[in-house]
Order: C-alpha cells, then sequence, then structure tokens
C-alpha cells in the first residue's frame, strides 16, 4: 500500500485512539459505498462490545441517532466525494462534535472538505488491488481494531491487506471461464436474485443494486440467506434466476442451507463458493473477512460478462448524473 | 389492552428497569416478525442513546455480537412460537445472562419457555387491534422507553395505543375502494417494487417478502427510499410497478423525494400515504411512530385484493411447512 495512504490511514486511527471514551460507531454511504462497508460493520460486531451501525445518508440525516455525538466516531465513503446526502452526514457529525473519517477517491472534494479525517484510496483496472477502496478500508479497520483492543490477529489482518491483489487475479482466472458461461446463459433474464449473509452479505446487496439495477437495468433483489427461509423462498423455481456467495467462517452454515434447499427447486444458480478460492498470503484467522474482496471481484468479472452478452455497457444511465433529483 | 398483556408487558419493563447497566437492546426474529420490530429500533435510535439493533435470528446466533451479555436486552417474536432460529436466538442471549423478552401468540411454546419474559398477544379478524402484535409490542416498547428515560412523550404513546383500533378501520374504510381497484388493475404483474423509510420501512419489507413474495409468488423487491437514488431507480420505467409508502416525520422527505422522482417516469405507482390519515385518538407527538401500524393495515388489504382478484389465497404456500427445511 502507498505510503500515503497508510499516513492519512495512521492519523485518523490516532485520532480514534486518543479518544477518552467511543460511545458508537457509524458506517454512513449511500449505495454501492454503503454496501463495500458492510462487511465492517460485521467485523467491529463480532470483535468488539462497542456498538456499530450502519445507515445509508439519508436515513442517518433524518433519523439523526440520539447517541451521535462528541464520543461517536463517524466513517462515511463517496467514491466521488460529491454525494450530497454523505457529504451532510458528515458535516452533521462533525457539527455534534464526532470524530469524522472519510474515505474518497477524490481529494479536496466536499467529502474531503467536510471530514476530519480524509483518506484517498486508488482506482481503475492499473491501480494495485491493495491500493482500492476496499484494501484502504481494511487497512483503516484492522488498525482501529487493533487501537481499541490491541491484539496479533488485527496484526494478521493489516498485513494480509498487502498480499490481495494476487489472491484476486488467482480467483479471477479460475472463475474466467464460469463466468463467460453466465454471461452468456443468462443474457436473456429480466429479473436475477442474489443471496448472502454475515461478512459477504453487502456483496451481494452491492450486486443487485448497482451492478443489476443500476447499470444492466436488470431487476434484482438481494435477500439474505437467513430470511430466505421466511417469506423470499416461495419465489423459488427451476427457472428463477440465483446468484448465490457462499461466505467464509461464522455465518457460512446459514448460506450453505439457502443454496442447499434452492438448488432442490431451481435449475439456474450461479454459485459463488468463497471456499473455492485459493486464498494463500491471507492469514487464515481473517479469510472470513477478506472472503468479500475476493467474491466481489468475481462477481464484478459477471457484471463485465453480462454487459458484453447484452451490448449494455455497465457505464450506461438514464437517470444517474443525466438530470436533477 | 387485555389486563393479562398489561401484566405481562409490565414484568418484562420491571426486570429491564432493574438492571444496573444496559449497554445494548437486540431486536431478533425471522421474515414478518422481524418486519414488525423494525420501527421499534428505529425508535430507540431517535429517542435514546443506548444501542439497537435489529438482526434476522439466524445471522445474530452465527454472527455471535461480542456485545451481547449480561447487560444486555434481546427482544425477540415468533407468531407461532415455534421457529427454531428465533428459539436458538433467545436460548443463546439467555444463556448468555441477557434479560430476554419473547412475543408469541402461542402460549407455552417452545420460544414462551425460551425467555425470561414472554408476552402474550392477540390474532383473528375478531381481535381488537388493541391486543394485536404491534399494539402490544408498542405498549412494551413505550413503557420501556418511559423506564429508561421517563418523559410525558412516552405516557402518550402509552395512551395512544388504546385508540388503534378506530383510526385502523377509518384508514381501511378510506382505502377500500383504492386497494379493490389497485387490486384490479395490478393484478397480472410478476413483479412489483416497494419502497418506504423510517419507521414504515418495515411495512414496506414486510409487504414484499411476506405478502408478494410468499403469499402471492409475485417477484419483489423492497427499496429503501433514500439508497433508490444510488442504483435501484434506474430500472424505474413506466410500466413497473411501485407501491410506495410516505411516512410521517423525520423521515418523510426522503419517500417524497423517491415518490417525486418515479412518478415522472412510472405511470403504475400505489402511493399509501399516511398524511391522509385520521390519527384522531393518537397523540401529534407520537404520530411518525404510530403510521406504520395504519400503513400496514392499509397494506393487508391490498394483499387480500391481490389475493381475491388472482384466486391465489394468502394460505397457499409450495414449500413453507410443507418439507423440512
Amino acid at each position: 500500500m502507498k505510503q500515503e495512504h497508510i499516513e492519512q490511514i495512521n492519523k485518523a486511527v490516532a485520532a480514534v485512539a486518543a479518544k477518552e471514551k467511543i460511545n458508537h460507531f457509524y458506517f454512513v454511504a449511500c449505495g454501492g459505498s454503503q454496501a463495500f462497508m458492510m462487511p465492517a460493520q460485521y467485523m467491529f460486531d463480532r470483535e468488539i462490545d462497542i456498538p456499530a451501525d450502519i445507515y445509508t445518508s439519508n436515513e442517518f440525516v433524518h433519523r439523526a441517532p440520539k447517541a451521535l455525538g462528541p464520543d461517536s466516531v463517524v466513517i462515511t465513503c463517496s467514491h466521488s466525494g460529491n454525494t450530497p446526502e454523505t457529504v451532510e452526514a458528515t458535516r452533521v457529525s462533525r457539527e455534534k462534535g464526532a470524530t469524522t473519517i472519510a474515505l474518497s477517491h477524490l481529494e479536496d472534494s466536499p467529502l474531503w472538505q467536510a471530514a476530519e479525517y480524509p483518506i484517498h484510496y486508488d482506482w481503475g483496472k492499473e491501480a494495485d488491488a491493495s491500493d482500492l477502496n476496499k484494501a484502504v478500508l481494511y487497512a483503516l479497520i484492522f488498525r482501529i481494531l487493533n487501537a481499541v483492543a490491541p491484539c496479533e490477529k488485527y496484526e494478521k489482518g493489516i498485513a494480509s491487506v498487502e498480499n490481495i491483489n494476487a489472491v484476486i487475479e488467482r480467483a479471477k482466472a479460475q472463475y474466467a471461464d464460469t463466468v463467460a458461461a453466465w454471461g452468456k446463459k443468462y443474457k436473456r433474464e429480466q429479473l436475477i436474485y442474489t443471496m448472502g449473509s454475515g461478512a459477504c452479505y453487502g456483496e451481494a446487496y452491492s450486486f443487485a443494486i448497482c451492478l443489476l439495477m443500476e447499470m444492466q437495468w436488470i431487476h434484482s433483489s438481494c435477500i439474505h440467506s437467513g430470511e430466505y427461509f421466511h417469506g423470499p423462498f416461495e419465489v423459488t423455481d427451476y427457472d428463477v434466476p440465483f446468484i448465490i456467495v457462499k461466505g467464509l467462517g461464522a455465518t457460512r452454515p446459514l448460506d450453505e442451507r439457502a443454496y442447499n434447499f434452492c438448488r432442490k427447486f431451481c435449475d439456474t444458480i450461479m454459485l459463488i463458493d468463497c471456499e473455492d478460492f485459493d486464498m494463500t498470503g491471507i492469514d487464515e484467522e481473517v479469510r472470513e473477512y477478506f472472503a468479500p474482496l475476493v467474491a466481489g471481484a468475481v462477481l464484478r468479472s459477471l457484471a463485465d460478462a453480462f454487459a458484453y452478452e447484452r451490448g449494455h455497457d455497465l457505464g450506461v444511465r438514464r437517470y444517474m448524473w443525466r438530470m436533477e433529483y
């Protein structure tokens, strides 16, 4: 990871470490940026007893949680740094005395200026995966955990971030043929469900709302693997397509149960199984947390396959950025 | 409300009030029962600074939040009292020393026995709405708030619960013709989106996963009104049906913004506007919180209209309760 990123992260972590008391961590962002922080909220839930919550920015601003104040830490993200709801969430949080940390690709953007501790990440196909948004977030998260409750596991997490690029490249190569075949086979579908849980839920959510709905105009819904059996599974049928992510670690049994049921009645499942990945370089103790980064890269390849087969470029929009809303 | 219900509620509230310290409230249930507690989590967020979270039961059990312990209060719900994941969540929580409160229609069910403080609610068309699940939950929630941070507003909330039946009956009568017309007009749709935020998000979620997907086999997804603009709105088109709930209070601007955009490009919106309701009997200070109860009753009428028009009884299932899963 670039020294510039590490320095920005260290400044933010020092501010968190210097707090006398932390009453709440809030992760706040919109759409894909919210989804990308969901594993962080999951990690905090499992690792420490300080409460951590995640909100879509405008709900956070209007709901105005009573606990938000000087003892809080608010972590926001906007790729462009221009998402008005996220800028406002950061502004409001800082006004209430919270420590504000923001991740963005754009330096000096409104979000960058709104937060006390802005952190930059790289973007684009040339960038090393250990400098992209997810790796920078993980480098931050493991350092915060290590500041709050120092332990060797978090040191391993910090070290593992540096090796994520190779793991992702291997997974993409491994799934390349499968993903190309899925793109062709399912290109005429008008609705595709996604399913996941735990650390990987955010990737399933992101694929549904950003890649399928936003970038391909394919109807979708992300179903939580645990909720599937309490309503949604009644839509399962032989020709209703599901993309299922089987994660690693604590909630994997939920994904397995959902997959095992779904496959009995559905002939159109695209399964991404994180146990397939060669995670060499990522310490075993933290693989559960890194699985979504790898699954997300495979899902991104699948989006590329859909875009190619459907002649629908991922950059096409009919409303977003094209009008006032 | 029946004296029996109030006595069970009072026992639970006394146990909460007697705790030296509360580190966390957890609301835990599956599907419709989870959705029905979402407004409670919203109320806690807005009213008090003790953290409150909501989980689907199996995610809660496997995620095993580190903060769960003797200082926690866990509120679970299962209509039948037999939902295995929710029984397990209650058992695990009690084992860790948390105060466990469970709502159920079935006395002496496994859930009833798992929780330290079980609370019964009535069910069926003959029951008064102030003894149904939602009213009993609200009677509990306002009493807990009043125990934790006593104030007149919560007294008003407790009193308002007694008047909910008349408000709901008026709203159902008011929407009767509209709902019948929607049932006819949209009966051939294979996919219907729902949208909401804040206190009403749970009703939009519940309608999507339970009424549409589970009970009508209609594809659906609940879109948060704030998330709509960050991906999902790209599927908006003149013939894609949306059910939009405009709530009251803090997050209403999110619903209004989503509705105002959606209506520009979509000719198939079913709008349930909580400002239409005659809320006489519900104190103005707490109307925001009661809006989902009223919107939920109108939505239930809409489900009845779909069932009638489609000849698909709401009780029909192909998987649920019919096999092992």
